[in-house]
């Protein structure tokens, strides 16, 4: 078997495992592909209600995990902090003690999830590049049938940013009777010529990494995967962002943070030498051809796709949905919000001014949380919420 | 002698070209380096006058090169059409029949002058990753030189955009009695964490190709070239104007235009192969070590540097300075250009409402060509011009 060395992708030890799907009732794929066996890592915090509809859906990006939350974790996970940690908690926006909170790995994923890191049952060896070709529509009916293995109802709400976003929007088109109301942020309701720009960017630098053997390495090909992400991260923040941060601040060549350029060389500014640790950073906890799947399912993100376009597909939202744009986001503009927003009969639109770019959904809590619950308070003031 | 295989980046047939500078006389680097001879390719239109004064010198970006117009070329230059030809020809803002206009191919570049491709004369062979580190204020020493050689006594105006604004901002700090006035356009005063981090990617790509072989290829490395060049792509136009050129639009696999990506894949997205098919066409006519040398050239931009900082150096310009943003450049957003005109005393600022980012400056010429006329008859209303 072609073992990945020492993945420090691991499931975190509290997360949750459980297989879906079987020979009989496969997961019939966007593509016409079957998986016989999908494993979900899941996480949840609270509990369920007996009505089954108390639960809160988070969806995580490209390269998160389902540990939104620190909350009730006695030890910090392995993955790190909850990437969501002050969205969600106790005295949170979503509040564990009153929510049932849902975050699982999305399928291509390499956190638990079924994906190119997983074991092929046919071949007995990683899928690798053999993963067959995913959508965001096959996260989400995947998502939905840990759902209905966890007894949930009805989604309270349901929410997440960038490709977090997509899947959310998918979900309130694959199955809008489930979803009672939704928070999308700085996302995409059918993915740019821009965004893909950038993901076939990130991916020419795996693929012309010799390393990358046809995907069918043991090592990484750490240099391609880590400018995958260098070139991401440029697209994550915006120009005032790092200016703020590094402007033209200087690295002394012997500076122990020092991180080398593919020649060897030192950084000579600090914006370079923070981009190639960023880039080293996640080939340690990432794969590279889940990058290259996950960024595939991205670019074809098109939620108009067979429902008669994008304008139509959010027209049919039934459920109240905040959209939520990012002033300085050059990845997802504000503009792809309002437009989001525009479409949807219950839609309101908000914009969190900031200058961190697209990645301020991660950053900007003090906005997004009032945000967040206003909304929750408005859209569902059936479901009182203690204060 | 190592040679690069057909270099389709060859002096145009009407281009001339000058050695200055020589052991007794060297050009000296901002880096205290020498060279004792710098060959200069360079075209001029129109004829200067008895007092030396009706010069217009054209500045040029990143992979450009001397031919600016096509203005009096019976035939077609074998470096395509002049990149600023709506600009600079009879009849146009900027044009030869009164006008003397000279644009030279920078220190550094790959067409025509002194560069990494040409022959280091202490090796024989090229200079390749040998040649010596340069920035912006070496350019314009070069540049200063061949002014001199042409009997130039002042410039009426100097022009540029991106890197080559860059080059006027430095002119303007360092040889202010010769430049009666400029105008910038899209430029920075000082290179941005976000810029370098555009270039380091791209670097990052052309040091990661094993073809780059520590600079000493005689093939380029096409694939790591090509990629800082889709880079770069991105980061020239905008969201907006991809979405509307190639939306979601698809490429069918058996597409005569179709090119590969490196594991030999077709383009699933117009997007994706328009950037290819950039990257491909950059690779047969520029060179790798040259894409090196010049983007830490534009990395080192700092016109603040020695002079008490950009503010200082700003102020102490005397000339009129026209300064031009573009209201969707993400590169050099038009805040940069707004804060470049605030410290200048005579500075007039203006935007050109475009959706095509960055490039906009070769592209928006209604506005630009007006902004630019507008300028030229104010500041040199000494010097009529007909209309």
């Amino acid at each position: 078997m072609i073992g990945l060395r020492k993945p420090e992708y691991e499931l975190p030890s509290r997360s949750q495992r459980v297989a879906l799907f079987s020979p009989e009732d496969p997961l019939i794929l966007s593509s016409g592909e079957r998986l016989e066996k999908v494993e979900v890592a899941y996480q949840t915090y609270g509990r369920l209600n007996e009505r089954g509809d108390n639960a809160i859906l988070i969806c995580h990006a490209l390269t998160g995990s389902a540990h939104v939350s620190d909350c009730g974790f006695p030890e910090p996970s392995p993955l790190g902090e909850g990437w969501w940690n002050q969205l969600v908690d106790e005295g949170r926006p979503v509040d564990p003690r009153h929510d049932f909170v849902i975050c699982s790995n999305f399928l291509g994923s390499c956190y638990g999830t079924t994906g190119p890191v997983s074991v092929n049952p046919r071949s007995g060896t990683n899928y690798g590049p053999d993963f067959p070709e995913i959508d965001v529509r096959d996260m989400v009916r995947v998502q939905r049938r840990l759902l209905e293995h966890l007894g949930v109802a009805r989604i309270r709400c349901a929410l997440g940013g960038s490709l977090g976003g997509m899947q959310v929007l998918e979900w309130c088109a694959m199955y809008p009777e489930m979803v009672r109301s939704a928070v999308v942020i700085a996302t995409s309701a059918a993915h740019s010529a821009w965004a893909i720009g950038f993901n076939e960017s990130a991916r020419q630098a795996i693929l012309g990494d010799p390393a990358w053997q046809g995907g069918r390495y043991r090592e990484q090909p750490a240099q391609g995967l880590a400018l995958a992400r260098t070139i991401a991260m440029i697209s994550y923040r915006s120009q005032v962002s790092y200016q703020e941060r590094f402007g033209r601040g200087e690295m002394a060549s012997g500076d122990p943070r020092q991180v080398p350029d593919p020649a060897g060389a030192p950084s000579a500014w600090q914006i370079e030498n923070y981009l190639r640790y960023q880039g080293q950073k996640l080939v340690k906890r990432f794969d590279a051809n889940t990058y290259l799947t996950i960024t595939r399912a991205m670019d074809r993100h098109d939620l108009g796709r067979d429902r008669g376009g994008v304008e139509a597909a959010l027209a049919a939202f039934p459920m109240p949905v905040l959209c939520v744009g990012i002033s300085s986001d050059v990845l997802y503009p504000p503009h792809e919000q309002r437009q989001i927003a525009r479409h949807i009969p219950h839609a309101q639109y908000a914009e969190i001014q900031s200058e961190h770019g697209h990645d301020a959904f991660l950053i900007e809590f003090e906005q997004l949380n009032e945000l967040v619950e206003a909304f929750l308070a408005g859209p569902d003031r059936d479901l009182p919420r203690p204060k």
